[in-house]
């Protein structure tokens, strides 16, 4: 199953994409797509309500806006530099463990959303990024149960100012949580649908130049280990986002590095994800 | 004005306590004390309920739970080595400007509830330090601005694991996030009834010996800097929490470093902003 959102920013409504692209409406469901909706056994449970009901449902237009396929989540926990050529093309060592920040939730948006480069930024970067939702509670669990704990994946662009997450004194999140630096979707890919997470192509352009295009095949800590890991440190609530970090390819890494201009226009994609685009724009 | 919020965890219902020190029941206002009620001038319309209602209210037995006393919010965000002695004793310089980090908001837990260590622990400390809340949303405010997106104070404890922090890889938010590692509370007290929240004691005891003691007048950035400073990087919610740093007197900072076993009790308050009492407890 395909769940999105879709409709002006802040006042989304929920819905799906069907097998053949059709969106649907899902409000007469009654919930948002949420902590609660998946801590609840929201996924099961709309499976059988869209089993008696999805004849009825109204219709979307393609031309309606997408919002994040989720609502706001507790956390954004990002995963550092867990792509050995993404680490080398920074300088940095391979952690001989998961690196973890977090992106302020203030900073999602919708997946065709325009990035917006903050006052006083001069580094604003993409990263693309396979991201794990998460289903239910996760407390000190082990990697081979995590994947019970699992919701579904999306495509995400943990867009990144450089200059303030490196320079600016202290930690990373300064650089990581400005307004509109975490588009997640299209849509969120329910677990079931994706046979193997960890051989999805993913991919990141701008203005047409591929720059990042590598496979989840290469991630240095798994989707299991990751899960496992982070409920070591702190639960995972039900619709929580774990973004597992970036491939090679990134502005930082370039040689000489490359950061967007307002009009720079971002597409990316993750194999069986979806595609978004987003294009940079001042903020004013 | 004081608000509380009471009751089972998870399950907390909105009051406020009395000048008097009576704890009443506001249910029937229909808030709770969350980013809506703050974003929507909640404090005001909830003093002009009063003014017909409070004869009327359930009051509230001392014995209730008290849970924080605000609803989880977007994020809690705070700031590193803000008070000059506390950078000294850790080894760290004093910071050129704020540094930040997050905690997960589901580390947030009740003032009055005990402190969880977590597995494999074995250096879990204290910090008591002064909450912002966020009134309404701060995004480029300017220092001169920046107390008119001030909702009110509380009294938080920062607690920390410094090895998760310090010698797990990366950043500090391992050592910051754990569940019941954000106490707050007992109350929130609304801007107006603090004359100065720069010229506050805050202080904190270890089974009855006191260990940090100090003003807030020797915070390196006070609160109108740090709320400008945080607005640059990324929008400040109504009902989010800025925690402004703790003073000297961890027990990172003890010769010979000294962490919390279990029962152990930590008893902390600021000025103005009440009394908490935690104990540390083992992980079961």
């Amino acid at each position: 199953m395909k769940l999105i959102r879709f409709g002006q920013s802040g006042a989304e409504k929920p819905g799906i994409e069907t097998s053949e692209g059709q969106r649907l409406d899902c409000s007469q469901f009654g919930e948002d797509w949420n902590e609660n909706f998946f801590g609840n056994g929201g996924i099961e449970r709309l499976q059988r309500w869209l089993d008696d009901n999805h004849q009825n449902l109204p219709k979307v237009d393609d031309s309606v806006r997408l919002g994040s396929p989720i609502c706001r989540p507790s956390k954004i926990i990002c995963v550092g530099l867990n792509y050995s050529l993404h680490a080398k093309e920074t300088g940095a060592d391979i952690p001989e463990q998961p690196i973890l920040f977090m992106k302020a939730s203030s900073s999602l948006s919708g997946p065709f959303d325009p990035v917006i480069i903050p006052r006083k930024s001069v580094k604003t970067d993409w990263e693309v990024e396979l991201a794990v939702i998460i289903g239910k509670k996760a407390a000190y669990v082990s990697e081979e149960d995590a994947m019970n704990y699992v919701a579904g994946y999306a495509l995400h662009n943990d867009v990144s100012e450089r200059d303030f997450q490196l320079n600016h004194g202290g930690q990373w999140v300064k650089g990581k949580s400005c307004d509109t630096f975490a588009p997640i979707g299209p849509y969120l890919v329910t677990q079931d649908e994706i046979k193997d997470p960890h051989q999805l192509r993913l991919w990141l352009s701008v203005n047409g130049e591929m720059l990042q295009d590598s496979f989840t095949s290469d991630l240095i800590f798994d989707i299991p280990k990751l899960v496992s890991y982070i409920s070591q440190y702190m639960s995972l609530l039900p619709g929580d986002v774990i973004s597992t970090g970036t491939p090679a390819g990134v502005g930082l890494g370039l040689n000489p590095p490359r950061y967007l201009k307002p009009g720079d226009v971002m597409e990316l994609g993750i194999e069986g994800l979806g595609i978004a685009k987003q294009t940079a724009k001042a903020y004013v």
